[in-house]
């Protein structure tokens, strides 16, 4: 066999040229991280800042011991910690983002070699089974850097009955755990903050590390963004760019991408600001202002028909993942369906699939019926899809970036009949294609952002655990001066929401706003991108070099930021 | 306004900070191109390497000037070259690929000061028209080591008839242009060596470049790849790496990728070895062991058992564009369908679809229908959608990727009822999802092997145009020895092939040959993937550092190389 053939083969599993390059990569560090040539952790102490939602009574009412022991004021990092013989347990939980991997090596560098962290299995589902292992060093020199949660896995399993509260004390007891921590999103985070109040009478405290690649859990100041988004963005950045100038070479496409990102448009928007394409849909802009579905598609094909005229006959259009559920009309059309069919789930199920659009037809209201009959007939049977055990339509099935093919299509059809028969745009052939980016970004190596960045949050989750403080989000703000460690008392974010028929705890998702400077910039250059071909293809995630420190746009520009590189400390090789 | 917002603004039309960046980056340039600072042409010289085909007589006599003045003999770079006053015109022919604009600058550099280059507005179409704007020094520094080929467009026009040699010839008198450079794929090369032929009688020359991300235009040792191959597999690559990261995070996904690459699969078998997913479909393979459909997806049902029996629930499996073209049965069934439905053109087209099923069963042969009833039924449609103005089925429209999903499902559900109800594949929740990888690849910021190799083919091209050298194609070999400029005759290239009814002329694809070493390795490794978690995530290309300079892993392999590394001269900032 050949010397390449051997070297192959020892590449395979996480062995690739890049995979062993990055796991020596230099990553900045805070500088109260960095102790000679090795990382420490640090105390972290009360700041006079407290913080409150509209529910803040009754939630102090239903977090008393961990309300009465934050008083629900951020913490700052502030001299070192010296800590022996803590057992900390940390577990992902929900949907990939890159980065975890650090923030796991972060926390393993605080606790240092006189503590000790487990990993959890496959998630909240191994913390209620107690599945463990010990993590060494050569494990997070292992994973330094990579993308992905496939050290430990995930899962999507919710810890909120008492009968599971009474598995994790077992658990904790058992394996004689100090601290749980939590890698995960608005809902793990939501978790954690109720786990913290459970496990406290046992001294058993819970941090949270805030991740997830929608961008949706961010708090201005406080936390400028959730890991896993800068690498996301970037990586459907560079599809989106490399279709664009496609588009511009082929000169007969137009693309249409849906992008990852259920509830926000953050990731739309990021990427829009990334790459500017002719046409980008902002979910919250839709509901904000109502805008009906074949408004949106109108606007389309009048962007469609402009660019024509001008003699471009290309373009792309993004499309929010949630865009559908963003429509005032389309939420109402799919609340009385789901309400129709609920009534009648079982004669509904047993319909063949005319009998189906008959029924439901003769049910609807007469103006959503006008709705459902301009959907293209693919779409009209989605939305008849059986649904699931919560009477709920499985959204994500539905193809929106089709549903808009198929609608703008015969919008431009009746344009061009009423174009002049001699223009350019009454002879113009429509050749759509469509894409869905999402599962890409979840797991693709960090950008140098999100490892620095994740390095840094796992430090400030160790140092926490290490304090013993329960009930906190680690957070690293001040991007461009050095890094700011601090944590956020969960309790001063929860607010209390009425799901499924009973009082729920949240934390309020972070949604595009129309009033930020990232969307007023977005609208202040919208016609341009529509008109003209203004694209950039921010090609891919450099880690070395004049573009590797970058932020993402969106945080820059509402953070008030000048230009978009970052500075989080020193460049550190971590070992 | 913020400071911030005005430099967005000075980032667009290309020029994000990424490819600011790139433009000044250094490409590593042969050393017979470097002259001091700057670049130079080079003279080409015959060597005794003579190129035949089966063909070769019948080439001889219908390409008389051009052999005559060839000789069929390869060329390679030897001494310097000054010449003045030449006027050459570059295209840009078919689907773009990346690297396509640092041809051009190559070709500018080698052309200097003292001659003039021409680019051909959107591709042969702009030939014809003799639409040309000519290529400034500036020009040339804004589109170094930019993807696409939206510099000057491309399109697909053949230029093939008799009235259309004469409007080029009209052209290339009325523009006085000397050289024509064509950068294309096997065809475009072949209608160089065409053109070559009908416009020396003017004694003007035409050169041509091998592109395409196929990689099907390859000549082992004399052409080692096309351009375009490296970036485009390596972008496909970063995101099957990212998906397959994403499987083993998330624990529960299958992932169904098609892959560009429409007749042959080096595409896949080259992101195949730089990910090794579970199960990859080389179409080759399946057409050379006469394999059927049900064969191929009962291999896939077969690896996803095994590895559920090992507790993994995830994998991914790679499929070529043209799988279903190389399924000798799927060949058999669309040729006879294509034949039923040619000679009921006008009656078949008015059927609805039911009456079209009925009418295509009751024709087709009784093995076929077999097959027919085997497929799944949104599939047993598509099949039936109206034919193109050849008579052919539009295939590209097929979602080989879903056809594959909705065939293994009740595979599977087979396997499971035979399987013990107490194992744990009995109980194994199939959970699909497709992908289609292609217009994403062809246009990214092109990998360093790709920017070099294209600067040093376009020096190549360049001077040949300069040396007065007609109907030769460019070549760097020697790839990992600091390179070799060579040009290759493309009448030592052409075969006769029946098409349509009459003979033409062709470069032979190149397919992926079984007994290749490529092929082999990935044979000798592709169980060990199958049944375990073996993938690596190769990441995004890097421009700079340890790992920017890489081949791709199929040509390292085909031509013996011992690592992965390439060496094609001098680091060169070009200027």
């Amino acid at each position: 066999m050949s010397q390449l053939n051997n070297n192959l083969i020892n590449m395979e599993k996480h062995h690739s040229s890049f995979e062993n390059f990055v796991r020596s990569l230099p990553v900045p560090i805070l500088k109260e991280f960095v102790k000679g040539s090795s990382l420490q952790a640090v105390d972290f102490k009360k700041t006079n800042v407290i913080l409150n939602t509209k529910d803040s009574d009754a939630i102090t009412k239903a977090f008393p011991l961990s309300v009465e022991k934050s008083e629900n004021r951020m913490l700052i990092a502030e001299g070192v910690l010296s800590v022996k013989g803590k057992r900390v347990a940390a577990l992902f939980s929900g949907g990939p983002a890159s980065g975890g991997h650090n923030v796991v090596v972060g926390i393993k560098k605080a606790l240092g070699a006189d503590n000790t962290l487990l990993a959890t299995k496959v998630g909240p589902k191994g913390l209620l089974a107690g599945d463990f292992f010990e993590i060494t060093d050569e494990m997070v020199n292992n994973i330094c850097n990579t993308g992905g949660f496939d050290f430990m896995g995930s899962d999507r399993t919710k810890i909120k009955t008492e009968a599971q509260f009474s598995m994790v004390k077992d658990v904790v007891k058992k394996h004689n755990i100090d601290t749980i921590i939590i890698i995960g999103g608005d809902d793990s985070n939501t978790n954690a903050a109720i786990l913290a109040e459970v496990l406290a009478p046992q001294g058993v405290s819970v941090i949270g590390v805030p991740k997830t690649i929608d961008g949706d859990l961010q708090l201005g100041d406080l936390l400028p963004i959730s890991f896993g988004f800068d690498t996301a963005t970037k990586i459907y950045s560079e599809m989106v760019g490399n279709i664009l100038q496609d588009t511009a070479s082929s000169l007969k496409y137009w693309h249409f991408v849906k992008i990852m990102g259920r509830a926000a448009s953050h990731v739309a928007l990021e990427t829009c600001l990334q790459t500017r394409p002719a046409y980008t849909i902002i979910s919250e802009e839709v509901l904000e202002k109502k805008m009906s579905l074949s408004q949106v598609i109108n606007d389309i094909a009048s962007v469609i028909k402009v660019r024509v005229e001008k003699g471009i006959n290309h373009g792309l259009v993004l499309i929010p993942e949630g865009f559908i559920e963003f429509i005032p009309e389309m939420r109402t059309m799919l609340a009385e369906m789901d309400e129709i069919i609920g009534h009648s789930m079982e004669a509904f199920t047993a319909m063949d699939i005319v009998a189906k659009k008959e029924f439901i037809i003769s049910k609807l209201e007469e103006k959503t019926v006008v709705l459902y009959n301009e959907l293209p007939s693919s779409i009209q049977s989605m939305l008849l899809l059986d649904r699931d055990s919560h009477g709920n339509l499985p959204l994500s099935q539905i193809p929106t970036e089709t549903l808009v093919i198929e609608m703008v299509a015969p919008r431009i059809k009746e344009l061009q009949a009423a174009a002049p028969k001699d223009s350019s745009f009454a002879h113009y052939k429509f050749n759509a294609l469509n894409h869905f980016f999402g599962y890409e970004g979840r797991c693709g190596a960090p950008t140098l952002f999100d490892a620095a960045y994740c390095i840094n949050l796992g430090l400030v989750a160790g140092s926490l655990a290490l304090g013993g403080h329960t009930g906190y989000m680690a957070s690293i703000t001040d991007l461009q001066t050095g890094g700011k460690a601090q944590a956020i008392p969960l309790t001063g974010l929860l607010n209390i929401e009425r799901r499924h028929g009973h009082d729920e705890f949240v934390i309020e998702k972070a949604l595009v706003k129309l009033n930020s400077p990232a969307f007023e910039f977005f609208v202040s250059r919208r016609k341009a991108w529509a008109e003209g071909d203004y694209f950039t293809s921010p090609g891919p995630r450099q880690l070395m070099g004049p573009v590797a420190k970058l932020v993402p746009i969106t945080v820059a520009l509402n953070r008030g930021y000048e230009n978009l590189k970052f500075d989080l400390g020193n460049d550190t090789e971590i070992k």
